[in-house]
């Protein structure tokens, strides 16, 4: 028994794309390998050289992380007042967070990232999920949860609005936490640069917009309070040698951020133009992925896995069908023959 | 205003060895660099090669882990009835293995490796440090924590009084956290063998013995139901894509790992050579390090600082001086060229 069958004996896993396992029990092993659609990660990885031996070997210095933080504050446009940390990846952040607080009322903005509600419910906090932001701020809950932009349908909500609503939950002796894990396709939507004010943890992931999920890295912007909370439950060393090396370059630069948006903008538009040629409704998304809405979404997912093709389903909303974006023109061409067959 | 700041700002900071920062404000920067022996961190790392792109880039697979955990399992030599969770460092497992358990009373053999008594006294228990386990057994808090072979001073404990005070422990409700961070160089006195009974928790580093501190990685071997329990507090995706196939590729490799054990013996014997020809009583250590007990420590740690030297000092025990490894001829010639000035 494995780390994840442990967990999964617990309880319900939460369903998450980005391992061929489950295709391959299911479709088996595809001759050309998979074309893995089933992530919202960046498939054309931030162009890194080799990992400098020592960056492996020493123990992460305070010099190396000084730099991480310099470099990601800059690109994320994170205030002088606000406080940063670094974690090795956001879904550490999201385990933590709820554990500084007394069990309490949450309220999360649904459907959306699978981890959140467990997370707060594992630390004894009573989690609604709740459909609109407007419902959200009607409810009494002093915390609360948004996905922004909201994964897998790429929901928004005004900064305005969302800077308004953490001073309200701030009031009632919690916080708003918002999981910017995809804002980094729409700098001027994210509320990041506003952190730092009361009753607000802003998420922000590395490894999907810079393509390199493994390295762990993610980041909280929020109070210095806070920040010191989170950075006590973590303890010294936590982000390791490679993720502070990948992770500075990366943040560093803009150029490579810039053109990266640009390209994912095209890509995404034409992952439209094909799933809408294919006659597939294509409901929302952002520019890392797409969301599908169609009654004949088990059908395509079937002729899709049998293609080689993975994307991610939704236990919830079976006619719901997220797409990634392909990384090469094979992958392109294989999308485009697969769903030309429907 | 940094993540180390913010964590220093809460409260006295642990002091810890390989950061050259502190060693430069008082001495400079040395200039043929830092010979670091501040650390008990194998000096001559596993050679890997370059990291696989894939293991950056991807999030880390279900296959990655099992592979890296079945290594894990061979190498330490775990129980098939013992349950085995891998996480971004031992660091990790040691800040969140107290949050599992209702406040209690603990007690930790001491002195030692200053991580455990903070992680246990923010995690809501009463802390007592004893200096004996005879004096930790004859307590009756419910929870123990022993470092194995001890850091500094390498005291060891039988394994069949580990495993009696993990019993007896676990009548009283509570468990024993066994810390074998420095256990790969002394393979015959490790309890981990043992672990997958109740009571106990033993926590594995693998970035020491492997020269490679930098991935962030580390181990509890322990029964199902903590394991499922850390599990559940860390998430999914906490080891990196690098850790994992470092790791996988260290831990296979039986060959290496029996020819550092006698290279480590070796050098450690030199190292008692050195010390004991500047007139320097060794009082204790593994084959990582050895402990300096020396009424001219202060005087010791200065000569060497200024020949671009550091080794630790211990607030708690100023006559006290620990020695890591040089890793090259040229760190061994200047060891002794700096000794032999005293």
């Amino acid at each position: 028994m494995d780390s994840h069958a442990i967990r999964s004996s617990l309880k319900a896993p939460v369903q998450h794309g980005g391992d061929p396992k489950g295709g391959e029990a299911r479709f088996g092993v595809p001759k050309d390998g998979w074309v893995d659609l089933s992530t919202g990660i960046n498939p054309v990885p931030y162009p890194l050289g080799d990992v400098p031996s020592q960056m492996m070997a020493r123990l992460p210095l305070q010099a190396d992380l000084d730099a991480l933080l310099a470099a990601a504050r800059r690109a994320y446009g994170v205030a002088d007042h606000a406080a940063i940390i670094a974690s090795p990846g956001t879904q550490a952040l999201i385990q933590s967070v709820p554990t500084l607080f007394a069990p309490s009322d949450v309220t999360v903005l649904s459907p959306t990232y699978g981890e959140h509600a467990p997370a707060w419910a594992a630390a004894g906090h009573a989690v609604e999920a709740v459909n609109s932001i407007c419902a959200q701020a009607a409810h009494t809950a002093p915390f609360g949860v948004v996905v922004h932009p909201n994964n897998p349908n790429g929901r928004t909500q005004s900064v305005e609005g969302l800077l308004a609503f953490a001073g309200e939950l701030h009031d009632r002796g919690g916080l708003l936490v918002v999981d910017e894990a995809f804002a980094d396709v729409m700098p001027s939507l994210s509320v990041t640069p506003h952190a730092g004010c009361d009753g607000l943890v802003v998420l922000r992931s590395f490894g999907k917009f810079f393509g390199l999920a493994g390295v762990r890295l993610g980041f909280a912007v929020t109070t210095w309070d806070i920040a010191e909370r989170l950075s006590e439950k973590q303890g010294p060393w936590a982000v390791s040698g490679p993720a502070l090396w990948a992770g500075t370059q990366a943040l560093n630069d803009q150029d490579w951020i810039e053109a990266t948006r640009q390209r994912l903008k095209t890509d995404a538009l034409q992952m439209d133009e094909i799933l809408q040629g294919a006659g597939l409704n294509v409901v929302g998304g952002t520019d890392l992925y797409r969301l599908v809405d169609s009654p004949n979404a088990q059908a395509v997912y079937e002729t899709l896995g049998f293609a080689g093709i993975s994307v991610r389903t939704f236990d919830y909303q079976p006619n719901w069908l997220r797409f990634g974006l392909p990384g090469t023109d094979d992958g392109w061409s294989r999308l485009r023959t697969a769903l030309g067959g429907l």
